[in-house]
């Protein structure tokens, strides 16, 4: 079982959220209507020894392993068009690890937290018997009209790309990332995404949720998805996982005013692909199909 | 370092929560301005090996496992004097527990999840090199005018219990115990509670958190703290963790009445001590002083 597999079972064995949320669990947050804003909200979490190494010389050091919690949690809040605003955090850590290690760790969280003006209003700390796992909410804040969602693309709409794909592990941007939250507010603020999630389980994975929840096909162009290095190779771009960057549906009418506004000369913004009509799945300009290879926790 | 010390030394590093968090953290939960409402949000977490068993005749149930895990957080919204709504879960797990375990691990948090109508709206999985850890973040509502804080009680109000203490893990009342919501609740609407929180960490330990936030001494008589079973003694009914009972302070010319309302014939209240001015400290009705010995996550 895939792990929305998993959870779209989950999720629909338990009492359904009331009307209230406004965005039901399914995209990168849920979000509950909140005065005439909507509070958004997620979890993820890090493991040592997955999300990080533990050892070696790529062993991550604690602040760059807290750093990574939090700037894939901005990411989920990134993605709806969000600003965040507060966290909590669980953090629970073995005997390999002392205290200084876990204030560096907490380091790593606040450095950035300070960066994204993020409060922390909750956490909890426990000890392991062996391995170190933290988990951290975010919360955020987005308008009604502003929110963006997987379920949004339509036929015709081009997809485009921030940033840059593949080899995130080999050159240690999994760590060092800026979350995508300038780019993701920009847009939702201008109005042009249809639809907009993150990317941090691999492009073809993350594109496939998307036409999932929109019942759209696309058709994506390979070569130009932009790749994070010279030797990065096309199937890393599009099978890697994360990335962190953001995919965004935009009506074709209004791709060359969105590229003229581009405001973010450092982050390129990339057209990659066209949302067709038929079922959801995902070929190249040639109608060959591309399978999504990317990671899912449960396979 | 107290794990109280930790996360108060790691909240003031942080970027403090706007004036729309009206209870910061430090209470059972923090409370956002919600509409007319308050937004509860807490994070808490277990962890195979430490907060149950793994292996032996006292192995806990995968059911049970995740059944505390939603029962913990469900305790926090209580002493809130709050109404649990929804709540986001994060669960990492090793090569240990097959798809099956797991799976059974979500059942016993959604059956206790139907009993009191809590949705899920967030969730991660991940795998872990060995351990099992799982957190949940838990939301619930409760009105401005009702919520129940640590830093009420004043010089005078009496404090009470619900329940019985000591001996959870010997009995498995540490697995199978009932939030106490509808107590909590009950209290809340009533007006009763001038301070309330859970006691989780040993009845001593957290009294002196009350008294501590408050900025009150108190006064406790041992002798009569309920315990769990006959074979329970004082000193582990003060100091054991894990009973998921509620301290509550009342004010004292409201004591005959609230006894003589309280509804609930198969859960005690039980008055077991009186708050005094004075600085923050424990002592028994000779004047001796009652070191508080719970259970401290960094202790």
């Amino acid at each position: 079982m895939t792990e929305d597999a998993f959870f779209a079972r989950l999720f629909a064995r338990l009492p359904a959220p009331d009307s209230s949320w406004v965005v039901p669990p399914g995209d990168d947050c849920a979000a509950l209507a909140f005065g005439d804003e909507l509070l958004l909200i997620a979890v993820d979490q890090i493991v040592g020894g997955k999300h990080y190494y533990l050892y070696g010389p790529e062993a991550a050091s604690p602040e760059a392993a807290g750093r990574k919690l939090l700037a894939r949690n901005l990411s989920d809040i990134a993605a709806m068009g969000g600003i965040p605003t507060a966290c909590l955090l669980a953090g629970a850590f073995g005997p390999r690890r002392d205290p200084a290690w876990i204030e560096r760790f907490y380091d790593g969280i606040i450095a950035l937290a300070r960066d994204y003006g993020v409060a922390m209003v909750g956490g909890d700390l426990a000890s392991t018997p062996a391995d170190e796992v933290a988990s951290l909410t975010i919360l955020g804040r987005v308008e009604p009209a502003r929110v963006c969602r997987r379920n949004g693309a339509r036929a015709g709409d081009v997809l485009l790309v921030t940033g840059w794909f593949g080899s995130s592990l080999e050159t240690g941007h999994h760590l060092t990332f800026p979350p995508r939250c300038r780019e993701g507010r920009w847009l939702a603020e201008h109005g042009y995404p249809t639809a907009m999630m993150d990317v941090s389980d691999g492009l073809l994975l993350d594109a496939s949720r998307v036409c999932r929840a929109s019942g759209v096909a696309l058709r994506l162009d390979p070569p130009a998805v932009p790749r994070r290095t010279p030797a990065t190779t096309i199937a890393q771009a599009l099978g890697d996982g994360e990335d962190y960057e953001l995919l965004v549906a935009v009506a074709p009418d209004r791709i060359a005013a969105l590229l003229a506004a581009w405001p973010f000369a450092d982050v390129p913004l990339t057209p990659v692909g066209e949302f067709l009509a038929g079922p959801p799945a995902i070929a190249d300009s040639q109608g060959k199909p591309l399978t999504a290879c990317g990671y899912d926790h449960l396979a």
